[in-house]
């Protein structure tokens, strides 16, 4: 069976040409992102444009052949076709072949649909299980405290709206014009394109920052401690596979 | 007697029908803080006013006949209209009624009373008893360090109306006016309406922020540590339920 | 010994007495702060400072009155003058006898000797002492961390001014005007008075972020959990103490 | 020998004259750096410039000196002359020397090779060493965030052109000039010379924020926990020592 030895370097990365092969797929990845951007920029060429088309070809291409190769490496292979990363597989290189047929170029959200092509990289990356397992023990209190986020959001932009509206018509015309201000203060981002300039306004946004920072604060916290968690409990299944390797050695 | 098969609706959300309602006044709480922002858009016109008052009738209609149910429902009936939730509950509706004797609509803080609706929505909410808890297992730590945030936004205050009265009369003209400057910057919101421009005043700053950054930090880590706390409080509590329902099971 | 009775006010919290005193004081410092900030506004009417002066009269009066108090109650009493707080004490009352003989309103540093009594606050304080406990406990890392800041911070400065100082030659003149924009950026202030116009400015920032917001944040860390080892050292000592006495009270 | 005594200054910081010699390089190192920062000023006076060019001299000088001493005092002097400090010594003294030859002045590039003796400081430095300690224990999950980090950013970025290309086709050109919307943002410096001004860009930064903030925090809290490792480690190992010496003393 000839699929076997193709098989061999999608589903092997402990094999040198199957590690090589996992290297080029997440290479192309990069340039693939890095075209999308430079097809952004507004002075590009039509030379520079026509390579960047045959850049997106061969990427193409080889994913394509990547697709095939792991159809057919898979023991199931319908059960891989409607897999997660089947379908992400698929949609990496799926509009490229409908663009082919229809001229989707004008439909910009169509060409979007190309960054897809980034969770490909969650095949390969530590870092997306981590965060997985990270959100599974701490999904319900984030999503608590999203909440939380949420109503002292409004209850800030209620607020300032209060405050600010008769002295600044136009920055703080409702209470979702007043959103914007909300986000961005919180965050302490403070881009200070909108700002309090009423007395009440200033002592009040005082008020709601001792407090909000503290909230807002949270769930990143306990993001930070659920990957901790998640990396003990990877270390201690590391710990686990390592004896049982070592006990059956012997 | 029939108030009984009502308190199930009320009273019961481990029921499919005390859910639902459960569900529903959350839902109604959600819609009347939307409804609430719509109002103050600058350009409504008078039909959606009209489909806003609607809206606003049909909601108080709810919440009024669940206050009736939940005081039918209540065991002894003044304790519950004198408890915390059953104020809030008559908060919810009584603005509306005292609205319709007179014309209070002119009064925009009246408006703002429509918001204590959303202290309805911590009968339902996990998040709220326990930052509560939190708030107890922490107040005195948290306290201490709001006064020493404050002692230490008057000190940065006076320092750059020090430094900065006489090159920017305007916006630094006094403490107080300085202090809007301290709040900006030691929470690092940095609107930029406000900043110093002499050499002593940017070097007071930079002092300041290396202080200032540890101190204003603390309250927020303390936050932090105090909910983890509540909520191994929280665990503990339901091990101790879990085992106790399995003991008188056995 | 009349001064004994007096003594039990200043020296004995644990009585009524002595707690009326300690909280009269303590307002009479935040009143006295609130004057100095008034005396700033630059619209006061002669008949506002003249009441001002009153006031400022009346805490020094109160000031030196607790201060007789405490020389009196003290058992070695130039051990106290001397002392830290007794020092402190003086240095509140003194500058008003001073501008009593000489003229010393038109010199605005000599205002600011006012201040100084923020210090007697500590007395009461027991966030003062967790701090002073906390640094100590600290101290030695903390200087070690402001060092690398300080590198950081000039690094930045060199950078942003190799790659601004040609396109941005007013605002990016020198290192030191650099390191400005490297206060204001480090600690994400990012007041937007100065920023990076040029792509290399930009990158550079871009990577001068990704380090520096890791060390930035690290003194403050390294403050909050120094705070919480020093709480346990306090819940430690309380309980010896607690243990002792009830030891003694078997 | 005669080297054997001078060895003692350079080696031998436990002695009086080799703590002297240590100092001062450090304060050479510290005014170098200081001479550096004043020659980057507009209007520096020729006088000034002749005065900066002794004190460079008097510098390089000393560093010259120390070089030779440390040379002479190695073992196999080879080896330090290859040695990571021995490059750097090298490095903070060879370009004055070339600059002599050669009219290198002009060349602005040139003269930031003299900011390598910065590095010098690092054989003094403790926190160096720690911080040392602490990335190769977190080296790979600091890695990895950074990825995440990019990733995120990148994501942003195109979000952002997404929504506000056409509105601001000046400030969001492409994804490349969108990218630096999204460092100022993510990490909340948010200078303000950039912001989103549509209703969709806005709803895009607030959710790109709520997900953002938690990401970027995580590097920074990797750095502070290892380090707090580290520390532990450098505890034990000094506890050892201390034990050691404890042992060999009795």
């Amino acid at each position: 069976m000839p699929s076997m030895g193709l098989a061999r370097i999608v589903d092997r990365p402990d094999t040198k040409s199957g590690r090589a092969f996992d290297l080029l797929v997440q290479f192309l990845i990069v340039v693939s992102l890095v075209t999308y951007s430079i097809e952004t920029l507004p002075n590009t060429t039509p030379s520079s444009r026509h390579l960047l088309g045959i850049v997106e070809g061969v990427i193409v291409g080889v994913f394509t052949l990547e697709y095939v190769l792991r159809v057919l490496a898979a023991e199931r292979k319908l059960a891989f076709v409607f897999s997660f990363f089947g379908l992400i597989d698929l949609l990496a290189i799926l509009p490229f072949y409908l663009s082919l047929g229809i001229d989707l170029r004008s439909v910009r959200a169509f060409r979007l649909l190309r960054l897809f092509r980034i969770l490909k990289l969650a095949r390969y990356s530590k870092a997306v299980r981590r965060f997985h397992r990270a959100l599974s023990i701490a999904r319900e209190e984030i999503v608590l405290f999203l909440c939380v986020t949420a109503i002292l959001l409004f209850l800030a932009a209620v607020g300032i709206h209060h405050f600010e509206s008769e002295a600044q018509p136009e920055q703080f015309a409702s209470v979702f014009h007043s959103l914007w201000w909300a986000v961005a203060t919180l965050t302490t981002v403070g881009y200070g394109d909108v700002y309090p300039i009423t007395v009440g306004g200033r002592i009040f946004t005082f008020g709601i920052l001792l407090i909000g920072l503290g909230v807002v604060s949270v769930p990143a916290g306990l993001v930070a401690s659920a990957l901790s968690k998640a990396r003990a409990i990877e270390d201690a299944e590391q710990f686990e596979v390592d004896r049982d390797q070592a006990i059956a050695g012997e």
